[in-house]
């Protein structure tokens, strides 16, 4: 059946309607104006939104409608992890051609709703429309909440400080490499794990909890654009140098697999990853080690050293052995540009 | 200048950065993972999405970006006034070609950013992706506050109440008329003041306040899918049947003059008329007559009694004269088939 078919009402009712949020604090879900949640009392909202458009951030044909409102979810909620907050409400915006088949936007909202639950938002509104050209494509605001005093921001890493980051890196650009190299010689478990972690990334909410209650992260960020790219976004948010040692990088065993197979460096893939939505941050010198060790005891992640800090001209520097690399790839390009 | 020059960092930095909001209860603006806002204490949140699609809700050559980007803040901030609440932060989603002018977007920005200024809301964040085809398209979610013992809702409207509007309409549906016949022999006046409306609406939200502190008022919704249809929400929700009097629907002017010159009669244009953002709302009968006269006391805008709440099977029917008549147009056509 195509969505065509369905006037906008009804397609709201068909792909939100029977799952109606009775999360805490909803007031009142989708099917009014606007829907109506209570704040927690002397938290702050966090807002925040990000788009999934078909053939630019993904391809039906390589993934499924259901992996498409996961990742949407986890994209969105993961901007929410990086300032130490918990997801509580999201409204999806929907793009739909009038020919687009009614089956695939059930799961893609399946997916988006499912995907949310588990990090605890609900679903509250949404709308939709028919789009002006091409095919599906999903915007998704989430609300947060965190307490003023745990809020982690961009800003206010300092000189001195370690820099870290969570989980293993490379496996998002891997997964993309993979499915665009279906006839390479990839051994099948990388394969597999790299495709996973492009077409699925999950949110470090428990993560950012950790570090929000540490009182000794200075500055947080997901990595959403790369490595090099949002260690950039940080640097120049905190005005202040950062070195990542190219040995300490923690290299995800698909970038690995799929790199050799396809000749490229995992390192320069670990560097330029989007859509990793681990988390980069800043913590004071002599509170690294404890941290470290207390998000693998509480959240199940490894979290690892990998750089540190400096004064100086913003910006970010890798070094291996002690010497000043330029990684040749995009995400490197793209940040050098955007410095 | 095109887009596709600009990397997304740099893109909002341009179309927001320089007007960072110094909005009420806004922590955190523009550049960081997610905006921080502070709720006030007590309130609840209402939280609402609407698009603007170029070549479905609008064309360019036919309309400024200046009034694209105050059509979608209106839009939004429409269902909060609907709600009885007050419009407060904003984040905006825009997806446009690579080959988007820098400037167009700019205007697009500039009329978002001054239409939500002049309801009390501040813009707090954004997201910019390529579009995967057509032109460009902008998701508006708002969130604003109310208290809960004043929020209105779709349900409520009980046998007895009356049903009443605000303002006059047809202008909305006018106007598109309007464009699309270059050639009818229009009055000027009719023509200007209904395009006028159609591409520049403005949210009722000093009306939607009275509403919410009037104690009276048991059900409203705007008029954004036209009256016809929106009644029928307002039906659907409170499982009443609608009786609307022909001869108390307010026409406007425009929709007068253009229904005469382009042979369509305004009382149609009136009941199916989308975006006319006026509000419809049912109140105690005893009440009615002051609340219409504080509405217009307290905000200049004219209210009037159009029908009334009934029990019964829940719908809508619209009489002349006592008699029931069945409108012609697309208004009624969409909302039998969604009743």
């Amino acid at each position: 059946m195509k969505v065509g078919s369905f006037g906008e009402t009804a397609l709201i009712e068909r792909l939100v309607g029977s799952r109606r949020p009775g999360g805490d604090g909803v007031v009142l879900g989708v099917g009014d104006d606007a829907a109506a949640v209570a704040p927690s009392e002397g938290m702050l909202a966090l807002v925040t939104c990000d788009s999934q458009v078909e053939g630019v951030h993904f391809v039906m044909e390589r993934t499924s409608p259901e992996r498409v409102g996961r990742r949407a979810a986890a994209v969105s909620v993961s901007d929410v992890a990086a300032m130490g907050g918990e997801p509580r409400w999201a409204v999806a915006a929907l793009a739909a051609p009038p020919d687009a088949e009614l089956d695939e936007l059930e799961g893609v909202f399946q997916g988006l709703i499912e995907g949310l639950e588990e990090t605890g938002a609900a679903l509250v509104g949404g709308n939709t429309v028919r789009s002006g050209g091409g095919g599906i494509s999903l915007d998704l605001t989430v609300i947060g909440e965190v307490r003023a005093a745990e809020l982690l921001t961009r800003g206010g890493a300092a000189p001195g400080d370690l820099l870290c980051a969570t989980g293993e890196l490379g496996g998002s650009a891997a997964g993309l490499l993979a499915l665009e190299s279906p006839e390479a010689g990839i051994d099948e478990g990388a394969r597999r794990s790299a495709i996973e972690r492009h077409l699925e990334p999950r949110a470090r909410i428990a993560v950012g909890r950790v570090l929000a209650t540490s009182k000794s992260v200075t500055a947080c960020i997901d990595i959403s654009d790369g490595l090099l790219r949002d260690a950039g976004h940080l640097a120049r948010a905190g005005g202040v140098a950062l070195r990542i040692d190219a040995e300490r990088v923690p290299l995800s065993e698909a970038a690995i697999g799929v790199g050799r197979a396809c000749d490229r460096d995992p390192l320069e893939l670990a560097l330029s990853s989007g859509e990793e939505l681990e988390l980069l941050f800043a913590v004071e010198r002599g509170a690294a080690g404890e941290l470290v060790e207390r998000i693998e005891r509480e959240t199940g992640v490894a979290a690892q050293v990998i750089g540190e800090v400096a004064g100086g001209e913003p910006g970010v520097c890798v070094l291996r052995d002690g010497v000043p690399i330029e990684p040749a790839r995009s995400g490197w390009d793209h940040f050098s540009a955007n410095r």
